[in-house]
């Protein structure tokens, strides 16, 4: 290993923009992924986002990033602007083929549960909706829209406050999550993903 | 595993703040972790963020969340807040215990850099220090402060663009980065914590 003084360095302007996301989604890992249902005038729509996260407990409220597509909002940030509402869904190994599916390109009107074999279920506080098949979802309310950049470039941060909780029996027991039974899949760069299996404890000291 | 309609829900509102922490923290993994370094009037800082990941690629930029405590904020938020500036510190494997090390309660004039036996090496582009140890850091300039609940609990969400890679020989070839050379941690919850070996691969559909 080199010593503190001699890492190279990388200048973002050199490099330019989809360089910067590359190289930045390559060490910004293992990202969480939020595989966000939403409804909308065009119908249900459901996609995954790896710019997603909690931010915070008090109320619960997690965001999500998208990105805008040559100047235009896409479906789902379309959607949550209209309604307000949308659900997370936790992606489990099993379902991640499912997930994969449903971050293709599509047309406006085509229903991602349809496309990738999903039940659709209305949420019982949103009018989104879930993924029956996820071992956990999470009802939100969008409270916030938070531009990042400048079009035809950039991002919108949604924020949402996390409303209900669905977790299927086995997988928590008081809020003590079982990650084996969860077996939540994270994302790092291009086509790579992780599970979550190789886990390691260190207590905080006091 | 049950079927979609039965999966039982958990209202936010009934288990109250502290379990909707630990109950989205435990569903919502594997989490990222932003080191950050900062400096202030009271010295540098150095404390690990989960609530943390990129939400933009033009321009890069990354967020981190922070809460209060006890409706004041921590010395890494007062230190952005006066600065600007921050530093996001990789936490490789073998960086574990020192980061944890740094996410002792201590007081503010307590130099966790110091406390867990790292460099703090100035930043080319910010005030802040970085990390002289870790395989990748990111210098960055805030700005947004985004603020989420109500006072004294809630957290603010810091914004802010990364104006400077670093990163040591041997992890990035151009833009992709090796993951066994970066061998960066994630975050689960309570004690929990991934290695990111355990990969595996989807092509996105075209």
């Amino acid at each position: 290993m080199n010593g503190p003084e001699t890492v190279p360095t990388i200048d973002p302007n050199e490099i330019g923009p989809e360089a910067c996301y590359k190289l930045a989604s390559g060490l910004i890992v293992p990202r969480p992924i939020g595989w966000i249902g939403s409804t909308g005038p065009h119908g249900h729509n459901l996609a995954p986002y790896s710019f997603f996260n909690m931010v915070s407990g008090a109320p619960p409220t997690v965001i999500f990033s998208t990105g805008l597509v040559e100047g235009s909002e896409k479906d789902t940030l379309a959607n949550v602007r209209a309604t307000g509402e949308f659900t997370v869904n936790i992606v489990s190994e099993d379902l991640a083929p499912a997930m994969n599916a449903t971050s293709a390109a599509v047309a406006r009107d085509v229903d991602e549960f349809e496309l990738a074999g999903l039940t659709a279920v209305p949420g019982d506080m949103v009018s989104a909706p879930r993924v029956g098949e996820a071992r956990a979802s999470l009802e939100c309310v969008a409270n916030n829209f938070v531009p990042v950049g400048t079009p035809p470039r950039g991002n919108v941060v949604v924020f949402g406050e996390i409303v209900l909780f669905h977790v299927a029996d086995g997988v928590v027991d008081g809020t003590r999550v079982d990650l084996d039974a969860l077996a939540p899949v994270g994302r790092t760069s291009g086509p790579g993903y992780v599970r979550t299996r190789d886990r390691f404890e260190m207590l905080r000291p006091s």
